[in-house]
């Protein structure tokens, strides 16, 4: 019988019946796919899980969904990360986006995620997507002015994805945003990974003048309670119209619904207190 | 170096770090106190986390003030369960209450409670504060149109508080009710233990006029996905008022506010679809 537990931080952790595993060392970080018995496929990278079959939609969901529909006609979307495709389908679920792209260090998780995901990685090979196996950081230098929306569906900042929670790297995207751009970014638990949070959700308040933090119940994340942040220079988060309603209704989802909308910033006090 | 973890289904779990463990069989029930590295003190019935000193304050707050502060005027509170004491020490600190009865059917849990976790337990010998060492069924029988707020803070719906997740009982808390009395149950995770939460739901929904199930994150509960249903003849709990907000903004709390208030009843699609 194999366990795997992933410590989610030095003293505690999630742990998982494993029915299969497989490994792959790749140029930047060691890849495991594990099949597990109550999680379905999980994907981890460097030893934390990135997404699993079972509750995958959540995080791909509350990431994506709140920023498209806020924004008001979004067409050209841009991921950095995410190489296993889960962003990308949700993103592709809003009929108003003609341009994805894929902006993924790895090439190996693009691999291994359409080989054993099919169901998160199923619209990687849509013609509105492009990939670019490229350093995110890189990448948005030569897109000023851009997109309409950037999602930011990093691992934790520590190994790769270390350099792009930091101010310069908020600094680049919204300098690729074109005029009503939204950003949001995953930015990691409030209750295991406190300094993380706070320090990401900060540096994207230096940065931009309108910004909002959200929580969703992701199982398989540390502690349970993941957090997003989402921002704006031009677009008003916090406010919301009917027409927003009215997008909702067509989206096929299983977590995002209006009333998680209607009540998308509405965060327990010790959060509130964490980013003031 | 010791490791404990709690298997929150057969196929995964809950790992933490261990200083020290003591173990105490109770007549009905093995009772474990761990004092761990990351949560701090935990208290651990028949394998399953009930309460520990970090995040003990989510679910106590959780459970105890939404209906606290639906109700007008609570004066006379039972707690079914929660011999730990931490509902208790929320309950009080709503200054219209003038009786909290707290029926607890193994009394080690409350000693063990008193002993190691003060900081749960504290108000536990509060004069407004009277404890019946009693199964709950029974307790019950005795006390008709009483009470204006009933709290049932059970642990899982196997061993000793598998009788008091059934229709009978809720009739029987409902019997013990006066007039605008309102009861919250704690009613398992919508995640991993699906069915728990659905049963236990629908037959609240059977016995109440009026009903609303909402969400907390619990990291050490079973995918830190909790739920609790909230149920009442009298009181549109759905309905909120200015008052309530009053009462809000003079409670001590570090996770329940008047966001979380507002934003109470907004559940994620699937939640929702499970107890429609």
């Amino acid at each position: 019988m194999i366990w795997f537990t992933e410590y989610q931080t030095k003293n505690t952790g999630l742990t998982v019946k494993v029915k299969e595993a497989k490994h792959v060392q790749s140029k930047y970080q060691e890849i495991l796919l594990l099949d597990t018995y109550e999680y379905g496929k999980m994907l981890v990278l460097d030893g934390a899980v990135q997404t699993t079959e079972r509750d995958e939609f959540i995080y791909h969901e509350m990431l994506a969904h709140p920023a498209l529909i806020k924004h008001q006609n979004p067409e050209r979307v841009l991921v950095i990360g995410g190489g296993d495709g889960g962003t990308v389908r949700e993103v592709l679920k809003h009929p108003s986006v003609k341009e994805v792209h894929l902006c993924e260090i790895d090439e190996d998780v693009i691999n291994i995620s359409k080989q054993y995901l099919p169901t998160i990685s199923c619209e990687l090979n849509n013609p509105k997507v492009s990939i670019f196996v490229e350093d995110g950081n890189k990448f948005l230098d030569e897109r000023k002015e851009y997109y309409d929306v950037i999602l930011l569906d990093l691992s934790d900042p520590v190994g790769p994805a270390e350099a792009l929670f930091k101010r310069a790297f908020y600094e680049k995207v919204k300098a690729s945003l074109r005029k009503n751009g939204i950003m949001t970014a995953q930015t990691e638990s409030p209750f295991l990974q406190e300094e993380y949070f706070k320090t990401a959700v900060k540096e994207i308040q230096k940065v931009f003048k309108n910004y909002g933090t959200y929580l969703a119940f992701i199982p398989t994340y540390p502690a349970g309670m993941w957090s997003f942040t989402m921002a704006s220079d031009d677009v008003n988060i916090l406010d919301s119209s009917e027409k927003d309603y009215e997008k909702i209704k067509d989206l096929n989802t299983k977590y995002f619904c209006d009333k998680i909308y209607t009540s998308l910033f509405a965060l327990p006090k010790f959060v509130s207190d964490l980013i003031k």
